[in-house]
């Protein structure tokens, strides 16, 4: 059960920033550990109900973020602003509902509330819950990114 | 139903730090409009679904959360770390559960994610969503914090 709700998460992050952004992700090595803390200069996190509690986050480097949303907006991006915010959140959106439509081929029904955008150098992101979590690094031509998951049982 | 849905939200955040926290916390204006970012050096936030989608986030200066978790713990506490981290996923996952509470009398039925706990040094929460949004700052003796709450129209 733990896979199978956690990896249509980590596909559907391949599949949005490879088709929306046109990047091409490389995964990292997977943390599964309680005490890693995903870091960034600005993360998207949303909310998961349903048949599993829980939340994900995307956390870019800035770099990377700007990269991504230069190719989104076919136009150079220089600085973290309300426009790259706004983006990081339809980003967000858009990877949790690919992931829930590949959970509902699986007859697991979850439901998201909406998106929240953490700007601010260097932070780090901690995800509360009891049960399965699992962080994976990625990187880009530009920089890293790191999507986290995490249910309670 | 917009104020009926967020104020619980604000009066749970007042209930749980006055009883838990031993914090009298004085509100001061209300935020309103969409380009307000909430900034603090550590953050709950929390997923909602159900009869609406939504997320809260509560976001504390460094000396008000120290103090807050101080009073919980009953011993001084010097610096944001794991502990405190973890008291702000349980100080979410409370008043998001008290506001939940509140609802429910109002025949108002949500549910909610688990909570992810931001940290980093002056770092903005934006939310992202259709509907009503309200930010309101709380001032304690020892420093601020904003509760924001957000859901689709």
């Amino acid at each position: 059960m733990e896979a199978k709700i956690i990896n249509p998460f980590l596909e559907a992050a391949v599949n949005v920033l490879t088709t929306m952004a046109m990047v091409d992700p490389t995964p990292g090595k997977a943390f599964v550990k309680k005490d890693f803390a995903a870091m960034g200069d600005i993360s998207g996190i949303i909310g998961i109900t349903g048949q599993a509690q829980g939340s994900m986050s995307i956390s870019f480097s800035g770099p990377c973020i700007l990269s991504i949303v230069g190719n989104l907006f076919g136009v150079p991006v220089g600085e973290i602003n309300e426009e790259v915010r706004d983006a990081v959140g339809e980003l967000t959106n858009m990877i949790c509902g690919d992931a829930r439509r590949r959970l509902e081929a699986e007859n697991i029904s979850l439901q998201a509330g909406t998106p929240t955008v953490v700007d601010g150098k260097n932070h780090t992101i901690t995800h509360v819950n009891r049960g399965p979590r699992l962080a994976v690094p990625f990187e880009t031509p530009s920089g890293g990114f790191v999507i986290e998951v995490a249910f309670n049982a």
